[in-house]
C-alpha cells in the first residue's frame, strides 16, 4: 500500500482531490471524511432542485452517466473510501493523526495520514437577530435544508415569503419559489443595491427591475432588525428599519464564512478574517496539509490581495490541483479574477473582476464605461440587446472588471468568458476593441458588441467619449432649466414625441440624419445632453457639436434603452 | 478644410475608415469611390437573406436604428461623401490622386488625395471548367449577386441545385436553400473533407453528418470538371470525375482571392500570391496609403506569417484602426489568429487558430486531443453535448488551435471566443484546465468542458492519457481478432447489448463500477481499446489497468457519442 491520504470533506473539492489522486497514484490510500449523509452533491443547483426546474434531488447527486455519486460509487468506482456522518474533530499534526466521530453511534477513532486535505467548506452566516431561530428560517447551506425547503413548499403551506440578502443565492431563491411556486416573494437587502461587489449601481439596477417585472419585491438598503414567530414557533414577521413584512418562510441568504475552525485548532495559518492561507501549490502552512475550496482564501489576480470567494467551479479546479500535488505531480493554482453570472427570471447577469465600487475601495483610479448592443448582427431576427460594462485603470488603461446583462441564453457567457481569458495576460482595453470575436451573424456582429465596448473604453480614455451617468441624469432632467441644460435627442421623431411633449423646449428632438444640417437650431448657451437609443449616435453628436465649438456637450450613456431596461420611466 | 482622403472600396473597412476618420478628424473630406450601386451591407448575411430569415435586402443595407446606408445616409449623418457606381482605374502615386469612371455615364475624373485607403475587398474565384460561363451559375459575390438568386428561387424555378465547394459559404448556401426552398441540394468539394484548414476531420466530418441529416448531398473529395447546359445556355449537368448531377442551378462557393489590381498597377508592395502587404498600421509600402479589409493579408499570431483571411469582422477593424491612423492617431493592428464559426441546420460549428493538418503543414510538432462533455451542468434541462478539440505543440504546451460543435446556440462561441481570448497571452494547455468559465448550472459546469479539455491536453502531453482516433478505431473494428484486439466497454449492461451480439467476445462489456472487481476477466494478451459514452471512463480505465501491469490499453476519444455524431453506425 501507498502512501496514506486523509481527506476531510465530501462535497466538491475533496472529492475531486481523491480521485485525482488515485488517477495519478493508484496506490494510494486515500479516505473521505464527510459529516453529512450525502458527498459529492451539485450544491450550486439547489435553486434550480427547489424551483422544480430539476425535479429529483437525486440528479444533483448522480454522475452524467446516471450513477449515484455515494460511498458505493467512490469505492467502487474511483477506488476511494468515504466515511459520511462522519465528523473530524482534530488534527493532531505531530503525530500525523485526525481524531474522527462517527454521528451516529459516537464512537471516536483516529485516521492516520502522509497528508491531509482539509476541503471543509463554509458555514452559512446568520443574522445575530432575535427570532434568527424560529421555525421555518432556513439557509441554503446543504441539501438537507433544500429537501427540508422544498417539503415544506411542495405541500402548498407557503404563501409568503422573505429572502434576507440580495445577493447570487438569495436571487436565485427568489425566482426558485415565486415563478415556480407562486409564492409572494420579497427580498430584503442590507446594501443600497443588490449584488454588491459583484454590480455596480446600474447594473443591480437591471437585475431588480428584472426581478420586479416578475412581480418579487425588492427592498435595498433596508436592515432586518427581527423576526417574530407564531405560538407554534415558526416564523410571521420579518421586521426592519423600515417595514414588517407578514411571511411564512424566510430564507437567509446574507453569505457564507470559510469553515476553517479544524485549520485554527491546528495551528495552521489563516486570514486575519478567516480562511485558510495556502501557497501556490495549495499547500498550507503546513506541507503535508493541503487544503481547498471555500475554506481558503485565493489570491485576486487584478490587486495581487487574498479574497474570499467560495465557488463550485474554483473548489473543483482547487481539487484537481491538490490531487496532482498529492501524487508527487507538482501543479500550481494561479491567482484568480473571479467570475460570475446568474439567470433571473429572462435575463442572464455577469461579473468578473472588480465592480468600479470595489476598485475604488482598492485605491486604483478607476473608471468604468457602460454600452448598449446587439448580441448578433442587428438584422439576424433573434438578436437582443447586451448591456456591457468595463472597468478599467485610467492610468494604465488595464481592464479591472466586466459587467453583462442580456436576455439571450449564453450570449453573455461568450462576452465574459472572454474578458475572463484576455484578463489572464493583464492585457489593456486597446486589446478589447480587436478580440476576434468568431463572426456569424446568428452569433455576433462583425464589430462585435465586446469590441464596441473596447472602443468606447478607448474613446473615453483619450478624452473624445463625455459621458453622462443614468444617475445624473435623473437628478437632472427634473429641473433641465435649473441646470440650463436641454436634451439634443437623435432619435426618429415618433419615438421623441412623448418626451417633447412632456419636456417642452427643454427637449429638442433633431432626428441623427438631420443634425448636421440644423446645427444652429442648438443653442450655444446651455449645456447640451446628447441622446439617443443606446448613446452610439449620441456619441458622434456630441463629437461633431464640439467640432463645431460647443464645450458643455455630455452623452447620456447607454441612452433611453438602459433607462427602460433599469426599470425607469420618464415619461 | 483639412486633409483629402480618398476610400477606395464602399462595403466594410472602406465605410468604417471613412467615418472613424470623420469623427477623430471632422475637418477632412472624406470620400468613398464604390463601383457597385450598393454600398456598407452586411455582405456576410446574404445566406440569411437566401434563406428567408431577413426577407428583405434593406436590412442587410440598414443602420441598426432602420436607417438605410446610402449615399445620402453617408453625406448627412456622417459628413462622407460616397461615389457609387464609379470605378477607380488608376492610382498616380506621384501625383497623389485617383483616375476614376463613372460607369453609368462613361465619365472619368481625377480625384486628389493626401491619404488614400484601398478597400477594395475580394474577388469570388471561378473554376476555370467548361460550363462555368452558363446562365444559372453564380457566385456569392455582392448583393446583386443575392438580389438575382433569390428571384430565381422564389420564383420556384428550381428544384434542384448544386454547390461547388464546402466551405463556409457553400454550406450556408446549402442549408438556405434546402431548408427554406426545399431544393434538392449536393455539395462537390475537391478536398478530402468539408471546411478544410478550419476543421480537421472529425469535425468535418460531424458537419457532414448534420447536413445529409437534413437531406443535403455531400460528395468530398471530388473534383468538377465540367459544367453542361441546354438550348437556352442555362447549366443543366454537373459532370464530376465520379459522377454527373442533374440541376437547375450551381452556385460556385471556391473561395476568394484578394482584389488587389489597382495596389500591384500602381507599384505597391504585394504578397507572391496576392494580397496588398501592410506594417501594423496597416500602411503599405507607399506611406500614403492604407489598406485593409479583404484586400490586404493578415500576420497569423501563430505562425508569425502573412496569411489570407478574408472575413468582414477583420475588415470593419481594420477600418478602424485606419481611420485613426488617417486622423493622426497612431493605432496598430495585431496579429490574428482567425476565428471562424458556422450554424449548420441544428449545430453551431467554430473554430480558431491551426488545425492539426495546418500545424502539421507548417511543420509544428503538434497534436491534439478531443473530448465530449455538456455545455451546462449535466443535471440542468437544457444541456448539451459539446464535441471540443484542442490543437497543441507538444514541445512547449502552448495552444495552436480549437475546434468545437454543438447543439446549444452560443454554447459553442462561449468556448471558441475564450480560447481566441487566450490565445492573446500566448498560454498553454495549463491555463485552459483553470480558466474560470464562470459558473451557474443554466451556463456551464462547475468543472466545465473547456476546462475538462485543458486537463485532457495536460493528461494526453504528459503520457497519461493514451488515445485510439476514431479513423484508427474504424479500421480495426471489421476484424478485432486479427488485430488481437478487444473492446472494454464500460457502458451499461443494456447500452452495450446491441454491440456485444453483433462482435461477440470481442466486445467484452463490464460496466464502470464493476471494472475494479473484475480485473481478472480482462485478458492480459490482447490490445485492450476501453470505451464508453464519452471517453471519460474510459480514460479512467485505462489508466487503471496501466496500473495493474496491462501495457497496450488505448482509449476510443469521444466515445460512442461521438461516433453517432459523426453519422457512424457500428450495429
Amino acid at each position: 500500500m501507498g502512501q496514506k491520504v486523509v481527506i476531510i470533506g465530501g462535497v466538491a473539492a475533496g472529492p475531486k482531490a481523491a480521485c485525482r489522486l488515485k488517477r495519478l497514484d493508484p496506490s494510494a490510500d486515500a479516505i473521505i471524511v464527510e459529516q453529512d449523509r450525502f458527498i459529492s452533491y451539485g450544491g450550486c443547483g439547489i435553486p434550480f432542485y427547489i424551483s422544480d426546474d430539476i425535479p429529483n434531488e437525486k440528479e444533483l447527486m448522480s454522475t452524467s452517466f446516471h450513477v449515484i455519486r455515494d460511498e458505493k460509487f467512490f469505492l467502487e468506482g474511483k477506488g476511494v473510501k468515504v466515511l459520511t456522518r462522519t465528523r473530524a474533530l482534530n488534527i493532531n499534526r505531530s503525530e500525523k493523526k485526525v481524531e474522527i466521530e462517527n454521528l451516529d453511534t459516537g464512537e471516536k477513532d483516529f485516521l492516520e495520514y502522509d497528508k491531509l486535505v482539509l476541503a471543509t467548506g463554509s458555514i452559512p452566516n446568520v443574522l445575530p437577530i432575535p427570532g434568527s431561530d424560529l421555525g421555518n428560517v432556513f439557509t441554503v447551506s446543504n441539501i438537507n435544508s433544500a429537501l427540508k425547503l422544498k417539503s415544506m413548499i411542495t405541500r402548498g403551506k407557503v404563501e409568503k415569503a422573505v429572502i434576507i440578502g440580495g445577493g447570487a443565492i438569495g436571487i436565485e431563491m427568489a425566482e426558485a419559489i415565486s415563478d415556480m411556486w407562486e409564492i409572494d416573494t420579497t427580498i430584503v437587502e442590507y446594501m443600497d443595491h443588490l449584488l454588491p461587489f459583484m454590480f455596480d449601481y446600474n447594473f443591480a439596477q437591471m437585475v431588480k427591475a428584472e426581478l420586479e417585472k416578475n412581480d418579487v419585491k425588492v427592498y435595498v438598503g433596508e436592515r432586518v432588525e427581527s423576526l417574530e414567530g407564531d405560538s407554534q414557533g415558526n416564523v410571521r414577521k420579518v421586521i426592519t428599519n423600515n417595514r414588517t413584512l407578514d411571511t411564512d418562510l424566510v430564507i437567509m441568504c446574507v453569505g457564507v464564512r470559510p469553515n476553517d475552525e479544524l485549520a485554527k485548532k491546528a495551528g495552521l495559518a489563516v486570514g486575519d478574517k478567516g480562511g485558510i492561507l495556502v501557497d501556490k501549490h495549495l499547500c498550507t502552512s503546513d506541507p503535508s496539509i493541503y487544503a481547498g475550496g471555500d475554506c481558503i482564501l485565493n489570491t485576486n489576480l487584478l490587486t495581487g490581495k487574498r479574497m474570499y470567494l467560495p465557488l463550485g467551479s474554483l473548489a473543483n479546479r482547487h481539487g484537481r490541483v491538490i490531487g496532482s500535488n498529492l501524487a508527487g505531480k507538482p501543479e500550481t493554482f494561479d491567482e484568480v479574477v473571479g467570475s460570475f453570472i446568474i439567470k433571473v427570471f429572462d435575463i442572464c447577469a455577469g461579473s468578473a473582476g472588480l465592480s468600479l465600487e470595489s476598485a475604488l475601495t482598492e485605491r486604483i483610479n478607476a473608471d468604468r464605461v457602460l454600452t448598449v448592443g446587439y448580441d448578433r448582427a442587428h438584422y439576424y431576427p433573434t438578436r437582443s440587446l447586451l448591456y456591457l460594462q468595463l472597468v478599467v485603470d485610467k492610468q494604465t488603461r488595464r481592464i479591472l472588471g466586466f459587467q453583462a446583462i442580456g436576455d439571450n441564453n449564453d450570449a453573455v457567457s461568450v462576452r465574459l468568458d472572454s474578458i475572463v481569458a484576455l484578463m489572464q495576460g493583464n492585457f489593456t482595453v486597446d486589446k478589447v476593441s480587436n478580440l476576434e470575436i468568431a463572426y456569424s451573424p446568428p452569433y455576433a456582429s462583425a464589430m462585435d458588441s465586446l469590441n464596441a465596448l473596447g472602443n468606447t473604453a478607448a474613446n473615453f480614455l483619450d478624452g473624445l467619449y463625455k459621458r453622462m451617468e443614468v444617475k445624473e441624469f435623473l437628478d437632472i432632467i427634473g429641473d433641465l432649466k435649473k441646470h440650463n441644460a436641454i436634451i439634443l435627442d437623435s432619435n426618429a421623431e415618433i419615438a421623441a414625441k412623448p418626451y417633447v411633449e412632456k419636456f417642452g423646449d427643454s427637449w429638442l428632438n433633431i432626428p441623427y440624419m438631420d443634425v448636421r444640417r440644423n446645427i444652429e437650431k442648438i443653442p450655444r448657451d446651455k449645456k447640451i445632453i446628447t441622446i439617443c437609443d443606446s448613446g452610439i449616435r449620441s456619441y458622434e453628436i456630441q463629437l461633431l457639436l464640439n467640432s463645431h465649438g460647443y464645450e458643455d456637450v455630455i452623452c447620456l450613456e447607454g441612452g433611453l434603452n438602459l433607462i427602460n431596461k433599469m426599470g425607469i420611466k420618464i415619461v
